[in-house]
Formats: structure tokens, C-alpha cells, sequence
């Protein structure tokens, strides 16, 4: 068998070095052929001299001619920004792409390995919270397989092998609730950008450890799980798991739930998503029950964590608002790592953005990417007033 | 489609019962063949006049003659003891085979059950607990579908699904703890049977819940899950899980792990092995996190509660020990449950028996009948002196 091509978008993030990490683990069977970054163009550069991938691409200008130079000679096209991108995603040696971009910026580059009839890993969730109906649909009309790396979508995944023909009655994305887990608007008016960088289980980049502590990462989860696995809103549930153990449940419509669990650790779905579906061999650390002896639910709370409720309310009202949504969150995010808003201030601002950007009830990909650039421009306007 | 003919040995029982219910919820889907009893008499009466079998079979002998005077006319043959268990599982309308009587009487009708190409829904354990290795062979020699009915082991076969290709690393068998868990040898000596059959969560016969008490029940479903899933001994772990909610676990070779969930109720693995590979819509109680905020985890203690250590020993030594062990329980449970030995005198009993019944390390399926006839003799002489 000859080995599968990987093309990872965003190889220097906490995903992408990840997935290198199971390419490395198993040369025979993958093979990276593309690695893109942003601005870590000193990792980029150390991974393409390891990997020795057909080509990579640089998204930050700055960076661009820094690692031109540094691969010249080296037999590895050195591309730039999004029409980079979108160039590798159609290389014929590859066969799956690994999108671990942040951001809506993911989009475009989906769609277009899609066009391409690449299956798609998916970490940028973005990609669904964004235009989850338009990908599902590309992903059906061009037969591809869509591969959800979420530690939660792709425990769903894994728990519907072997039961594609039995209807889902409901999912329970887990969520393990962030550092302020039990905290009331009055404790959270004061908190910092150290203390919600804290996640208590998992290991991640900046960005999402704070969707994770606003509870935002719960709620485009739930957006990215209803087109994922083609629910309807009331089909998708979120309940709290501190011990973040179990990754996710489905509920059949015989009253059987299944789970899959294990100790967090990205890596393993990150690696189910390249070998689906085999599963293969590794010394990843295993669980064990003595060390988790009760493991607890609670509710979800939506009203301290406001940005679950509007994720929901996106959901319910449709067209473009996770989109809105998104995209007024990914800027708030950014302005409260700098200081410039506090953390409720957040969910308010996202929710006024909602109130200020046009309603489109049926978007094209135009549509989407001019409401996202729309709700950016308006997010920042209300940070600035 | 045609209905599935199901022919329900045992059907005046708790799984019979239940087993019933299914069949009578999709009368479109299920037609009952044949339905036996053991002393039931009156109550499989009540069900062949509402089922309309082709025949019952009874093996009690008092009750023949009393089935066959209530049925005389009704076009319903009424058939007595082994012999007619082995015919009844022959007949062409027969497509599956739920094989739901109590301890080691079910082993024959499951042979020729498979050798006339059934599918086998089994809730009599002790058919793999005693001759786990033949059983198994014959199943793959002769193509049928070993369907468990066992929530522990559908648990793990539900986990399963979809998994066929990929290693199993090892399984967890949870247990219930049963009544008498966190207790010492020290206070079970007084323990009488009204105590015993007190089952914390499931809802059994009398046998079962005595062996779910004294945790030879978990010690049988070690074996079972041996056999039916194709493990070494070191594969299969017990955890006890007092809220019976995640039935059983499966761990693979990359680390993940699958659970199937939900609350304790016989009525679904029933269905299941019913309607797999599909699942049915149905009312069963769904499982409700609010009801169950935590699931706790514990060892299994196996000073206390002997049985399960020597059902792993007697598996490890293998050959026709598992044999032994089955067949004294049998008799051990029965002298309790007539207050002829003490709670604590079981293990006891089972492993003196263990101790003076030949060792035969490749059985045949009459070494199988033989030993099991024997141990029978040495425990009933054990108990009397």
C-alpha cells in the first residue's frame, strides 16, 4: 500500500505538530506533503527540513522571504498566503487534508480540498461553525470524507462506526466547564487573561483555551456537531465533565448510549482521524480507572456562560449568524488576550454584533466570507467606542 | 423482509419474558417458533395461547401432561425435556435461537442449535462458561451469529460494531458490587438469602442474582467474555461500577476506549441481539445525567468474594476446570437458596470440588457433559458430610 500524502495546514500549531508527531511515529504509512504555518516560520523550517514536504506555505508577509531563504536549494516550493493555500490543497500526491488553521480563515482552503476530493481532517472548527450546510453539502457532492479531530466530534465519530444506519436520538458533547467551572458573573468581572489561559485538562493554543473558558468552544461545537452529524438543534446537548474522561456520547434510538473515553490527550484523535478506519498501535498513555475514581456531570451554565446560549440562539435563528457569531467571537478573543476587554465583556459584544450585521437566510460562500468580514469590522467598532 | 423466527428457550423466565415484549412490541418483525419452560407450566400455557408457536417444549415432567391437556386442540405440539429442546431448535422457521434457560442444562440444545445453522442469542452463559472453546469453533465452523444477551458482554459487542478490523487491547466488565459490596468476610457470615437476592440495580432471577451477590456471576461473564470475544485471560478485567449506567468497556490497541450506557435494564440488550445489526425505536426509560451526577469506579475485592478468583484460576488453568467450577455453583447456589450452606461456604464447596474432579485438558463436548454430571456428585457429597 502506498503511503497516505497528508497535507497540514497549520503544521505549527498545537495540532499540527501533533499530527507530524504520528507521521513520524509511522513513516511507512503517511507522508507529509505540504506543512503551512502563520508567523512560527522557525518552526516551519525545522519541520520542512525533517519532513522534506513537497511544498510549504506561509501566511504572514513578514515571514514569506525569511523562509524562502532558509529552504532555498532544498527542493521544497515555498508558497504564500491564502492562494498558496488554496495552490497545494489540489496536489495530486495528497490524499487528506489536516485543517488545524484557526479561524474562519480555514474556510476557503476546505472548500477548495473538498473541489479536490481530499478527505478532510477537520480541527478548524471554524470551517463548520461557519458554513456547516454549504461544506456538508460539498462534502457529499464530491464524496469525501469529512474527519472530525475535536476530541468530542471525534468521539461521536468513533461511536457511530458500524452504526451509520441506525438514527442518532440525541449527542452529549461533554465539556469540561474551563478554570472558571462554577464560577457567577460576579466572581468572572475581574478575571485575567493568566487565569483563563489555565485550562485544568487539556493542553491547547491560546485562542481556543479561552473559547474553553467562555464556554464559546462548547458552543461552536455544538454548531459544528448539528451540521457534522446532520442533527436537528434539539438533537445536540452539552453536559459538564470535569474529568474530561468521556469525550462525548451518542444516544441511539433503541435507548443505547454510547461513549467514548480515554485521558485527554489530542493526539489519539488526531491519529484516529489519519488511520480511519484502522487504529493503530501506540504507547499513548492509557486510562485507568484507579486514577478517576468518580467521574461527574452537571449542567451546563448558560447564564454565567452566555456564550453557550448565544451559540444556541445562532443555531435556532440560522443563515449567517453562527458565522456572525464567529467571527465577532475570534475578534473579542484577540482583544481580550490584549487587555482591551474584560471577560463578560465578551458574550456582550458578540451579542450586540448579532444585533448589528444583516440577517442572510440562505448565504453562498460570497455571502459568508463578506459577513464575516462585516462582523469583524463591527466587533471592532464596538471594542472601540 | 419476512419475520425473524425466534424459538425462546426459557421463555417463561425473566429474559423469556422480556424477550416476549419485543417480539410482541413488532409483531411485523418477530414471530415466537417455539417457547419452552422448565416448571412454568401455567405461565408458558398463557403464552403459547397468546404467541401461537408452532410447538413448546416442557421439561419438567409434572407439567407435561397439564401443557399438553391445556393445548390439546390448538394446533400446538407440546414436545418433553432435552429431547425436545434438541428437535425444536431444528426447525426450518427457526432463524434464530434465544437460549434464556438457567445453568448448564443449556449447552446441548446451543450445540445442535449451531450445527442446524441458527443464530444464537445467548443469555444462558454457562453454554460458553462450560465448553467455551467448542462452542465457539463450532460457531465458526458453521457460519451462525453468537449473539450475547448478557448486558455486560452486548455492552462490549455494541462497542464492537464498526471495530470488527481493529485489535481489542482489553476489555472492563464492570459489576455492580451486588449487595453486598464493600462488605468483608467477616460480615458475610450471618448473610441470609432474602439478603442475597436483594440486587442493588438489576432485576433478575434467583440464580443469577445469588451469583451476582457472591461475584461468581462476574466471574462466569470473565469467562464468557473470553470466549465470545476471542481474549486472553489477561485481556478481561473486572471494575465494580455500583451504578450499573456504563455496562461494559472496550479498550483498543491505539488507546481509545468505548462504553456502551444507560440505565439498568435487560429489556434493551434483548432487543438488541433481537434486531442486530439495526435498532429499534422504542419507549425504554432513556438515561438522564441529572439522575446519575456521578459514576464511581472501585476494584473488584477478591478475598471477599472468592468466586471471581477462582474463575480466573480456573480459566487459567483451562481444559475443563471452568467446567467444574460452573457445575458445582450450580449446586452450591441451590443448597443456599434452601439454606443448606452458608454465603461464605460457596466458594468453599466450589473449590473442594475443584480440588477432587479429574483434570482433562482437551475436552470433548462428552467430557464436557461428563464433568459437569460428576462435580454435580462430588459437591452434593461435599455439602452433605
Amino acid at each position: 500500500m502506498s503511503k497516505k500524502g497528508i497535507a497540514i495546514l497549520g503544521a505549527t500549531g498545537s495540532i499540527g505538530t501533533q499530527a507530524l508527531d504520528v507521521i513520524r511515529a509511522f513513516p511507512n504509512k503517511f507522508e507529509a506533503i505540504v506543512l503551512t504555518c502563520g508567523s512560527n516560520a522557525a518552526l516551519l523550517i525545522k519541520q520542512a527540513l525533517e519532513f522534506r514536504p513537497k511544498a510549504v506555505v506561509v501566511t504572514d508577509s513578514f515571514q514569506y522571504s525569511h523562509v524562502q531563504d532558509a529552504l532555498q536549494g532544498q527542493g521544497i516550493t515555498v508558497l504564500f498566503g491564502e492562494a498558496g493555500l488554496i495552490e497545494v490543497v489540489q496536489y495530486e500526491e495528497v490524499d487528506m487534508v489536516l485543517n488545524a488553521i484557526v479561524g474562519s480563515a480555514g474556510l476557503k482552503p476546505t472548500v477548495k480540498a473538498i473541489q479536490s476530493k481530499k478527505d478532510i481532517a477537520l480541527a478548524n472548527k471554524e470551517t463548520l461553525v461557519v458554513a456547516g450546510e454549504l461544506i456538508m453539502a460539498l462534502v457529499k457532492e464530491y464524496g469525501v470524507r469529512m474527519l472530525p479531530v475535536d476530541s468530542e466530534h471525534s468521539a461521536i465519530f468513533q461511536c457511530l462506526a458500524g452504526e451509520e444506519h441506525n438514527p442518532i436520538e440525541k449527542i452529549y458533547v461533554t465539556a469540561s466547564g474551563g478554570p472558571f467551572r462554577g464560577k457567577k458573573r460576579a466572581d468572572l468581572l475581574q478575571v485575567t487573561k493568566a487565569e483563563a489561559l489555565k485550562h485544568p485538562n487539556w493542553s491547547m493554543g491560546a485562542k481556543i483555551t479561552i473559547d474553553s473558558a467562555s464556554l464559546m468552544n462548547k458552543g461552536l461545537e455544538v454548531i459544528e456537531a448539528k451540521w457534522l452529524f446532520n442533527l436537528s438543534i434539539n438533537q445536540v446537548d452539552v453536559i459538564v465533565h470535569p474529568q474530561s474522561i468521556v469525550h462525548s456520547l451518542v444516544q441511539f434510538q433503541d435507548g443505547s448510549m454510547k461513549a467514548q473515553m480515554g485521558v485527554p490527550d489530542m493526539k489519539l484523535p488526531i491519529q484516529y482521524a489519519l488511520t480511519y478506519p484502522a487504529r493503530f498501535e501506540n504507547s499513548f498513555e492509557r486510562f485507568n480507572f484507579m486514577d478517576y475514581p468518580t467521574l461527574s456531570f452537571e449542567k451546563a451554565d448558560m447564564e454565567t456562560f452566555r456564550n453557550l446560549a448565544l451559540a444556541y440562539e445562532s443555531l435556532r435563528v440560522g443563515g449567517n449568524r453562527s458565522c456572525v457569531l464567529n467571527a465577532a467571537n475570534e475578534v473579542v478573543v484577540e482583544a481580550f488576550l490584549k487587555d482591551q476587554v474584560g471577560f463578560l465583556q465578551m458574550s456582550d459584544i458578540i451579542e450586540q454584533t448579532l444585533d448589528q450585521v444583516e440577517f442572510i437566510a440562505a448565504p453562498t460562500l460570497d455571502d459568508y466570507l463578506e459577513t464575516d468580514r462585516i462582523a469583524r469590522v463591527i466587533t471592532k467598532e464596538i471594542i472601540k467606542d
